[in-house]
């Protein structure tokens, strides 16, 4: 016993002195153990921007604006718990430079709107009121502050290091820092460096982390989709140092890699992804009411998210009454009770995946703008990668391992997405309207589902029995344009207890 | 103990005794005990018309072309347990007059075909083997058998009783015989009194009945939907004595009473529903693979139809290769596996209804040839009846005590049904596209759903917890057509243990 607690001092006072800057690492330093541990976060986007149907704005959105008729913060957090969530990670300001507590260094603040609630506090309090944990965005890219205008790029780094000062003074503990908008400047402008060393005086078990973290050729702002990166020790830090990855809204590939390179050294780093409970892609929340995601799809990207140490943060944005709307607080709710979530059990994982990679052949591939979509991106492990069909009746076979049994299958249909006129929201149009999954047996096709209902976002085939064969074939019976396919997971899913 | 036991032997021999005929009664008889216990069959529409692709057929239809490729009763039977069925309701003889056993009183039986299997004896041994019951189908009318055209009809209801003979004494316990086809000539010409004393006989545990069993007016063969039958002691036996009401594939209203009139007695009569586990009406199996109810609406229907000490048969017809096809399969296991269906236990019930007759509002009723379709309709426990908006944007608004709590809301929308060309089948046609259900607090509508899918055949919303209110909304965003809805439950469900 007593071994262990000079153990456990020795590593907490170790991680103390180094943690103030990235080591050189093939596992997870103690902010990143405790990330992956957390997993689950609740995106919260609340701010000037809800109370003017837009997703950014230039700072001079009048302040009066900020005008809600029922803040209620406590409902937001309360929200996250009953929905499994392990931390919510609050917008604290946005590229506009509205700040959501009262802070010193500016009156464009909650503080100097009508409604003067102090969110971040309500937000932090509820969080230790209900167990669980609070992180925060802040926008590096800000809009209204006059000294991100000042030739000398210091002087708004200073008004940085202040601003994080009163969030991580004043609010208790924060388990992750979020930076966003760095593309607005050159990224050794910001003071990385100086942030990440200031968070982690205040807290060397907060993970840290700039959106678009990583890129392809050091310094040139080239990137790789993160469903493309399955190589360690290939692409390079934009921003160092950063506990994790971030590309917002991309999804990883199933074959994530950790090992990331800085200045010839390589670096472990998870991979934390962010996306929108509304089907459109819309973070501040819009007067209209949008439609959820299926339970379905929230339930496959939970698990592809949260999968491989990597974690999953979904946007629940309160409206402008200041409160989440109720059937997006169900959709949530909903979606932990169906995957069991519970804050005493490590979080629930998907079955065995029996299709990655095998060889597949398509009745066609066609061709858009002189590119072929091939075939085997359906089990490629990219949610992103497509096939394209030639014909509106077409088929697709994947070769399997007839040793290895499976009952579930998750078919993420490809579907064509309309921006809105706003410029940020989106709708998504889905394709296959008939369709059936076969396996090869004895010589012959069987049909073990067939489905006339649309795909939506992911159509999840749960099979009351477990089936091996030599080749799966998913069949299109009607469509109303060209099907394409993003991947079709063949999955071994153990029973409940 | 002793008291029990013989009270066990004078209840058996009064009821051996009296089963030959149907007596008066308040309570389910023996025979009637035993079917509400079963509860949930399987039917198996299988013979010469499998074949031609035809639901019914004239008795001419070549023995030749009766030729499975792969026949497997075990396969049928072995599906019905695994779904939980608690008996196989199988045709012995449909209209077409064709017998599926080796009968000595016909050539035009599976003896005379090219595949010789008894499928009665088949399905009859599989039964024993998987421990579930066994019911059989025998069609009164009979388009083959040439005595049925004979004028003195009692010439064919003695090649009945010999039929029914082989059948009740060749093939072990037979729980339930279903007389179908009656409608071809005068009730009193069946012999239906000299089948049932029979077939009790033989067992008198075995319940028997003729489809359209009860008609409105005495001897007129006019008839009251049983989704009407509301009231005790109003309607009256066609077909007597029948232990129990048919009207394939009709649905009973929630409000379903028991007690119908014979000769100014009133007799106890549970009803069988039949239904199709198709989406389209189909009994026989056709070539083309056909999409098979939703889940969601099976589970509803299974409640429903289970419910008030009624029952459930759900079809599921074996194709042409002589098997239950795997997706059909799949979906009944499936459902029995959601259902939580065991042998052990009694069958599982919904939740309790809150909304029956509370008092409804629509934003407008529709009229379609002079017949205007009341809001009323929703939840008046009728599947059948339904309101009719007059806009393709339209709402409804039910009463509910806000001291009753919900946590389900299951909603039957109205399809346009369209008859295919060969005269029986039908695909149904949904018009709602988007929706939301909304309940008043403190004065204001808030949305507890939202969906942009389809509502399917029955769309089933489970909230993750419960509500009280003091009036719910159903609102119709966007149709293809005048939205119309049979029936809107709301339902407290409770949680599963």
């Amino acid at each position: 016993m007593k071994k262990t607690v000079i153990a456990f001092f020795l590593t907490l006072a170790f991680n103390y002195c180094w943690a103030q800057t990235l080591l050189p690492a093939t596992q997870p330093n103690l902010a990143q153990k405790a990330m992956i541990k957390r997993g689950y976060g609740m995106f919260i986007h609340f701010g000037i921007n809800t109370f003017n149907e837009t997703e950014w704005s230039d700072g001079t959105l009048p302040l009066s604006s900020y005008n809600p008729s029922n803040l209620n913060p406590d409902q937001w957090v309360k929200t996250a718990r009953d929905a499994g969530f392990r931390y919510v990670l609050l917008i604290t300001k946005h590229h506009d430079g509205f700040c959501l507590w009262d802070s010193k260094y500016t009156d464009y603040d909650v503080a100097s709107s009508p409604v003067k609630t102090d969110v971040v506090k309500a937000v932090a309090d509820a969080c230790k009121k209900y167990g669980i944990q609070f992180a925060i965005y802040y926008s590096l890219w800000d809009r209204h502050e006059p000294s991100y205008k000042d030739k000398d790029p210091q002087k708004y780094t200073n008004y940085m290091l202040n601003q994080l000062t009163e969030l991580f003074t004043n609010y208790g503990n924060i388990c992750e820092l979020w930076l966003d908008g760095g593309w607005d400047r050159k990224p050794q402008d910001w003071g990385i460096d100086q942030v990440y060393k200031l968070v982690k005086k205040f807290n060397p078990a907060c993970a840290v982390s700039v959106n678009h973290t990583i890129e392809s050729t050091v310094g040139k702002r080239n990137f790789t989709l993160p469903s493309n990166m399955t190589e360690d020790n290939k692409y390079f830090f934009q921003y160092f140092p950063s506990d994790f990855r971030l590309w917002d809204p991309m999804l990883i590939t199933k074959f994530d890699k950790k090992q990331y390179l800085h200045e010839g050294q390589s670096y472990y780093l998870p991979f934390e992804h962010t996306i929108c409970l509304s089907k459109r892609l819309n973070w501040f929340q819009k007067a209209a009411q949008l439609p959820v995601r299926d339970i379905d799809e929230l339930e496959e990207l939970f698990y592809w998210c949260t999968d491989n140490d990597n974690s999953l943060v979904i946007n629940v944005p309160p409206d402008q009454t200041g409160r989440i709307r109720e059937y997006e607080a169900n959709a949530v709710i909903g979606l932990g009770k169906k995957l069991g979530l519970s804050l005493k059990k490590p979080l629930p994982a998907n079955g065995k995946f029996i299709s990655f990679n095998r060889l597949v052949t398509a009745s066609g591939v066609g061709i858009e703008k002189g590119k072929s979509f091939e075939a085997s991106a359906i089990n490629d492990g990219k949610l992103d990668s497509r096939w394209l069909a030639k014909d509106t009746l077409a088929s697709i076979e994947m070769e399997l391992d007839p040793t290895q049994s499976f009952n579930k299958i998750s078919i993420f249909e490809y579907q064509d997405t309309k921006k809105l006129s706003d410029g940020f929201s989106q709708i998504r149009v889905p394709r296959i309207q008939q369709y059936s999954v076969d396996i090869m047996q004895n010589g012959k096709w069987q049909t073990i589902y067939l489905g006339d209902e649309p795909m939506g976002d992911c159509k999840v085939i749960r099979l009351p029995s477990r089936y091996q064969t030599s080749k799966l074939r998913f069949k299109v019976l009607k469509a109303s344009a060209l099907p394409s396919i993003n991947e079709i997971c063949i999955i071994d899913m153990p029973e409940k207890g």
